[in-house]
């Protein structure tokens, strides 16, 4: 179990890291670093997004107590999105402002709501086959409780793109924001 | 013993990671989102690829009881076979519809043919010389017989890339989607 | 814990691997290697600097007992900060001797205040909060007094670049040279 | 010392990794594939020479019993030559048969040489100051005399490039070739 977390902390560590490469490619020159928020405000968001998934992702861990090929299958499809992030990222970035804001928009959240899913896919199989046996019962409903709306939220973030790409990625952002200040406001759980 | 595994892992989720930017750079702008879909196939086959070879190699070291330096090299000769998949994926991303399809698709499985046999000195000769006392022979006879059909595999699936380098590459997301399914269906076995 | 680290590990050696991509593209050729000085001293300065803080990081963990989710927000606020370093590091390179290397500077600068200010951040929530029941009064007490300089320090050397990117290019190389130096010199206290 | 190993695991593995940009710029398309063999032998040989650089450090830290201040930053700077590796291997890849050979050879051999130093600062440092009680004293005396040379001989071959770039190119492909010659050869020490 230790190595399969390894390998999933690695995905989270390089994906969020690669990130920077948003900025970089966007801003060559130091004359743009005032034009280039666009990026930063898409660098913090993905870094966060994929912080607080990574976060989630050691939550769950904590409550499974034994680790078969399905679940890594499905880990393995999880980290694929995660490593996806940048790449809409950079789109979302660049492309907010202009014409191709609604499909860079769609990409992103479409890039989101598969995460949720394999988030839940995740978990649903493991709290049904590999729970450990002394499994906290209020953890294992709070983080389910917690997954759930998940694939709701991002799907009507990312249908928004449809009427404003801006009022989208604004949603992108808030939902991000909204996870710090659920994790900082109640999150007072202690994690050994 | 740890260490390799931390070292290999780092390799494997870099490897995985960095094969967004086979699709980052197929994709400079929105518009290109929905021409590029052999972009996504090859990012999903190869990332996939690398997952299964990562459980594989995380199966394979449960009956390996310690490590010497022949074993050390023939692991690096590996990784270094991992750490080369996204160059070929990137080349069969972008070419498999053009007259580079069929140089792209033979990079591509000779890399795969290669990352087989490595796979296969470092199985064969750890099981040779360092396994476990309390090995599972059943566990040990599993490996060897999953390992030995993966090179003429992926060989013939290679070679097909001479008649028709599409042919090919449905080929290896065939065997990719095969290992999940494999994994999938019969995988229950429980890894700590 | 264990796995807070590994993720943070994770962050801090894949962005100081990638400042070498500083180097890389402002070389694209050996008849640059004489002029490029500039990049070299950004990544070393860069390089020792990331490893500089995941020293702190490192001792500062040794005195926390446990985490909870407002401490993981912050260090995920702190590694945001230490993945963004390889971009401003290559704007300081490739632009400190032109027009562009005021703001090239700030952009440094501001990103090492930021870093400093969630590196005491993490601290003082951490010391408030998390620590071990069995930490040593004498380290707390020492890292409490290292980190308070941290912020003034660097938004002194960010300032300067307002009269001369270069002096302030200077002072944060000098910056990591005295981090060295007090390492080197007082730091024989061991660590397991 | 656990954290300083994953540390230092992580920037091996990406430097590692990141030389796979080293072919994929060089081989923008399939029609390059069979002229760009300098770029094969180039990532094969810093490949294996990190890879073989890793394991002479996992075998070094084996006989390390605790780590002080001094030796991380010793570390640190073993590492910043290690993650500049893939830049040289770039450069002498692509320049090797053209006017560009000289330069790019002696920056390879040069950031080869700077990493023998490193490697025996941290060894001999180690070995003075910090060395397990029950370290072993013929593992400890091979590896002080398999460090000595490497210095010397990394010298020579890179000051062979004011003769001829190609014959420093070979002599660097067979120091890889004879560590791992050495390794498997008389390499059958177990380590756990």
């Amino acid at each position: 179990m230790s190595r399969l977390e390894t390998f999933a902390d690695g995905v989270f560590a390089v994906a969020a890291t690669l990130l920077i490469f948003t900025v970089d490619q966007h801003v060559p020159d130091p004359a743009d670093l005032a034009h280039a928020w666009t990026s930063y405000l898409a660098y913090a968001t993905s870094f966060v997004t994929i912080g607080i998934m990574w976060m989630n992702h050691h939550q769950l861990m904590t409550q499974i107590g034994r680790v078969d090929r399905r679940f890594m299958v499905a880990t393995i499809g999880l980290l694929m999105c995660i490593a996806f992030v940048p790449f809409p990222t950079r789109l979302l970035a660049e492309h907010i402002r202009d014409s191709g804001g609604r499909d860079a928009a769609l990409a992103y959240g479409f890039t989101m709501v598969c995460t949720a899913i394999c988030f839940s896919a995740v978990w649903f199989y493991g709290r049904a086959q590999l729970l450990r046996p002394d499994a906290d019962p209020r953890v294992v409903k709070g983080i389910s409780r917690s997954y759930l709306p998940g694939i709701p939220i991002y799907l009507a973030a990312t249908l928004v793109a449809f009427a404003s790409p801006v009022a989208s990625a604004i949603l992108f952002l808030a939902i991000a924001g909204l996870y710090i200040f659920e994790a900082s406001a109640f999150g007072g759980g202690t994690e050994s």
